[in-house]
C-alpha cells in the first residue's frame, strides 16, 4: 500500500495547490493520500485567511483523503521545527511517501545535503551559530554553514522548508520515500498570474476582487471571515504595553522585548510596526511569529510540554480516508482525535487559545470544540 | 492662617461642586483652599469623562488655589483606603480645616462614631469580617458593626466617606478642624435637575445634550475626549482570556477569576459584564475598580510599595497657591513636584500606565510627561 504525505498551509486553497496535488498523485501513485495543514496561524506568523475547518474540507474535495493539524506550536516556527512536526505526524500516520515543491526540484541534492549534515551536525551547527554571531539571520547562516561544508546553497524558503523535512526524514530513519517537484511559479509574486501565487490571492480576497477561477471550494467563502492580522494590532500593542513578562514568552529573545516595547509606542498599525522590528538579523517571518506568541501570551516554560506531541487531530477526511484511519489507528500509540475534547494536551489547550484569539474579533470560539471534521 | 482642604472627584465639575466650593469657603472663611482631587480613574472605578488636566484648572478658576493629585492606587479604592490617601496628602499640604458634603451633615455625630471606632478597634474590625463571612458587602459588613458598637448606622456612600476622612484625622491625631455640610441633592439620580448631578451630567455629555449652563469651564470641553469605560471592552476581554495570572493582581481575590473567565466568555460589553459580576457580595464599584486594576496589570506585590506615598503631585494652582506651595515645600518632607519626570515613584509608574491605558484609545499619553500644572 501506498500512502503519500504532503505538508500544506493551503492559505487559501487555490489552483497551484491543486495542480500540485494532482501532479504529486500521477507520480506517486498513491493509494491514500493525507495531508498536513498548518491549522489557524500559519508558519510566516499571522492567521491564515479562512477557517481551517474550510481550508482542509476544499483539500478533500480536491482529491486528498485525510487532513491533519500541524499543530500551532510547530507550525509557528522556524523551518526545523515546522518539519519536525510535519514529519513526526506523517510518519505516524502511516506515510511511505513524501512529496514536496520546490524552486530547485532535485531530491538527490536535498539528500546529500541532509546525509553531509547529519554527518557532521556540531560542525554545521557551530557554523550556523558562528553566522549568527556575526548579524546574519538564520536562513543566510545556515547558508553559510552549507558552504563551509560542501560547497552549496539553499536560496529560496521553500528549499529549506525541504530541506528540513529531508534532514528529518534521515535523521529519524523513517522508512518514507522521497519526491520533490519543481513549483510552477514563485509564491511571492503579486501579480495574478495564470496560477496565481496564496500572496496575490490573498490580496485580491482582502480588496473583495472576483478571484473564484482561481479557488476551488470558493463556495466555501461566501459565509465566512476573511482573518487578516492587522485586526490584531490593537491587543497587541496593549499586552505589548501592559505585559511585564514578554521575555518569558516564546520566540522573544535576546532582548528584543525593549525593543518592542519602544517600538511599539511610535507606531499605530501592524505593518508598520513589522516592517520598524525587521532587520538584518530577524526575518519578517520571524518578528511575525513572535508577535503571534505575545498575542497567545505562550510561555516558553510551557513549550517543551507542548511540544511532544502524542496525538493526531483530523480535520477532515473522504470515505477511503475514514477506513484507513480505523485501520491506523491500531498501529499507532498516537491517539487519533476528531474532536479537540476527546483529548487533554498542552497543545490542544493553545489550539483552543488560537481560536480565543481569533474570537475576540471574528466572533464564537466554541467552533473549536463543536467542530468535527468534515467527512464525506 | 485658615487652609481649607477638600477632596473631590470632579468628575465633571458641575454648578453642585461651585456651590459647595463657594459654601464651604463661606463657613471656613480660609486664607487658601487646597483640593485633593482623583486623577484618570476615580473612586467607582472607571476612567472620569474628562482629563484631570481640565477639571483641575476649572477648580482653580472655580475659586480654588491649590490642587494636588489622589494617586490612582488610592483614588480606585474603598473608603478607607481613599481617605487614607487623600488625608494623608491634605495633612502634608498644611490644611487647618476640612470640610466634606454628606447627607447626614453633622459633623459631631461622625467624630462620635469615629471616636467610638478607635476605641474599639479590634471589635469593631472583627464584626466586620463576621458580617462578611456571612455575605454581606463591605459597607453593610461596616454598618452592621456600627449597629453593634454603638446602635448607629452611615447608610450613604458619602457618609461612609466622610466617616472614612474623619476616622483618618482622629487615628493620626492630625491637627485638623473638620466641617461637614449637608449635601442639596442626591447625586444619583438620573433626572437633570435645578442643580444637575454629575452622573446625569455624564449621562448627557456622552449623548451629546447641551449643558453648558451646568458646567463652569465648558468651553474647555470643546477639544478634548470624554472618557468612557465601555470603549475599554474589547482589552478588557483580551486581558481576562489571556492573563494566566489574574489571581496576582489587586483585588483579584477569592477566587473570583474563575468567575471572570467565566463570565467574559457569555458577553460582548462592559455594562453586561458588569452587572453578570456584581452581587449580593460583591459591589458594583468594587467590581469596576478590580477591572481597573486588572486592565492596568496592577499587581498585588507592587501596592504596598505604590501606596507609600513621599511626593505631592501638582495639577493646578493659581498665583496665591504658587506662593504658598513655595513656602510649603520647606516645611513638608514629601517632595512637591509639578512634572510627573521629577520624582521616581512606583504610583507615579501607575500614573502613567493610567495615562498609556487611555492613550490606547485616546491618543497620545506623552501628555502625562508633557503637562504641567495650569497656572494663573
Amino acid at each position: 500500500m501506498k500512502i503519500l504525505g504532503i505538508v500544506a498551509e493551503y492559505n487559501p486553497f487555490h489552483k497551484g495547490h491543486l495542480y500540485h496535488l494532482k501532479k504529486a498523485q500521477e507520480i506517486v501513485k498513491p493509494d491514500l493520500t493525507i495531508i498536513v495543514m498548518s491549522p489557524q496561524f500559519v508558519q510566516r506568523g499571522e492567521p491564515a485567511i479562512i477557517s481551517k475547518w474550510i481550508r482542509s474540507r476544499i483539500a478533500i474535495e480536491s482529491g486528498a483523503d485525510i487532513v491533519i493539524e500541524l499543530p500551532t506550536i510547530y507550525a509557528v516556527e522556524s523551518a526545523d521545527y515546522f518539519a519536525k512536526g510535519a514529519m513526526t505526524l506523517l510518519h505516524e500516520m502511516g506515510i511511505t511517501d513524501l512529496l514536496f515543491g520546490s524552486e530547485n526540484g532535485d531530491i538527490e541534492q536535498f539528500i546529500e545535503i541532509a546525509n553531509t549534515i547529519e554527518n557532521h551536525q556540531e560542525q554545521y551547527n557551530t557554523a550556523i551559530k558562528e553566522a549568527m554571531d556575526q548579524g546574519l539571520r538564520y536562513p543566510d547562516a545556515c547558508n553559510r554553514a552549507l558552504s563551509l561544508l560542501l560547497n552549496k546553497e539553499v536560496k529560496t524558503p521553500n528549499d529549506l522548508l525541504g530541506l528540513s523535512y529531508v534532514k528529518e526524514i534521515i535523521h529519524n530513519h523513517y522508512d518514507i520515500r522521497m519526491h520533490c517537484i519543481k513549483r510552477t511559479n514563485d509564491y511571492h509574486e503579486e501579480k495574478l498570474q495564470e496560477i496565481a501565487s496564496a500572496t496575490s490571492l490573498r490580496k485580491a480576497l482582502h480588496a473583495h476582487i472576483d478571484v473564484s477561477s482561481q479557488l476551488p471550494g470558493y463556495q466555501y467563502y461566501k459565509d465566512e471571515h476573511l482573518y487578516s492580522f492587522s485586526e490584531f494590532f490593537p491587543y497587541l500593542k496593549y499586552t505589548i504595553l501592559f505585559n511585564e513578562q514578554l521575555s518569558s514568552i516564546h520566540l522573544v529573545d535576546e532582548g528584543i522585548e525593549n525593543l518592542l516595547k519602544d517600538t511599539i509606542k511610535k507606531t499605530d498599525n501592524m505593518e508598520d510596526l513589522i516592517n520598524r522590528l525587521t532587520s538584518k538579523r530577524y526575518t519578517r517571518s520571524r518578528i511575525q511569529r513572535m508577535l503571534v506568541h505575545i498575542l497567545l501570551n505562550n510561555k516558553k516554560e510551557d513549550v517543551p510540554a507542548m511540544m511532544k506531541i502524542d496525538y493526531i487531530r483530523l480535520l477532515a477526511f473522504s470515505k477511503k480516508g475514514q477506513l484507513y484511519i480505523k485501520e491506523q489507528k491500531k498501529r499507532t500509540d498516537f491517539k487519533i482525535i476528531a474532536n479537540i475534547s476527546k483529548h487533554q494536551h498542552p497543545s490542544l489547550t493553545l489550539e483552543y487559545k488560537a481560536a480565543t484569539l481569533l474570537s475576540l474579533i471574528y466572533g464564537d470560539a466554541h467552533t473549536e470544540i463543536s467542530s468535527i471534521p468534515y467527512h464525506e
